[in-house]
């Protein structure tokens, strides 16, 4: 799922949007690159502080979309590259993974986990 | 509606989040910090190439979210700051402020306007 030039992007930093959308009305919080952690080829996991809004609209609509980019990997039509995740989002607060995450990221309060669908380049 | 920091913000490179939704459903596209363009207090002129989802959502629902940050300028917890944009969307063809826009990117075929609401610093 997550490819070379995926994985270079996200090795540089960056805005990452985390969109969800319930009642008609989008959601967006934002992390950054560095933040994003992969424990497998399937999921990523992204340690939350707040997300409150983000969390109350999953649960009518699990659904989510993430961007992020960076100008400084040659893309498609010049510099820059970007890439649009489409998945499903869950809450994690406990168990062996949200521990990990902790000790990453001392200020959160639980893992926003994103069992990933796609991975498009859009740049 | 722009302040200093904000405009400090958008000086460094980085990717915008636009975030649209309708029948349940967000999209979001990319574009970069260095393709806004602010021709007033309230208004945002972005060129838009394909954006085709982008324009049949707002054509139900007008509202749109945009996101952009950097982790060049220290925010409220540390380094990084980032923004919350809340507007209304609209696609020009054709005016002055296109003929303008068209000078400078010339790879667009419409102008997204964004008529802005609140600008929040979220970090």
């Amino acid at each position: 799922m997550f490819d070379g030039k995926f994985m270079e992007v996200v090795s540089k930093e960056g805005v990452v949007a985390i969109v969800s959308c319930a009642e008609n009305e989008a959601h967006v919080v934002n992390t950054w690159n560095s933040y994003l952690v992969f424990p497998d080829e399937q999921r990523i996991l992204i340690p939350a502080w707040k997300m409150l809004e983000t969390e109350k609209k999953i649960t009518q609509n699990n659904n989510v979309l993430l961007t992020l980019g960076t100008k400084e990997v040659e893309g498609r039509m010049g510099p820059g590259t970007g890439y649009l995740i489409t998945g499903t989002a869950k809450f994690l607060r406990l168990g062996p993974e949200f521990d990990m995450m902790k000790s990453k990221f001392s200020f959160m309060t639980r893992v926003l986990e994103i069992t990933v669908s796609s991975v498009q380049q859009t740049l």
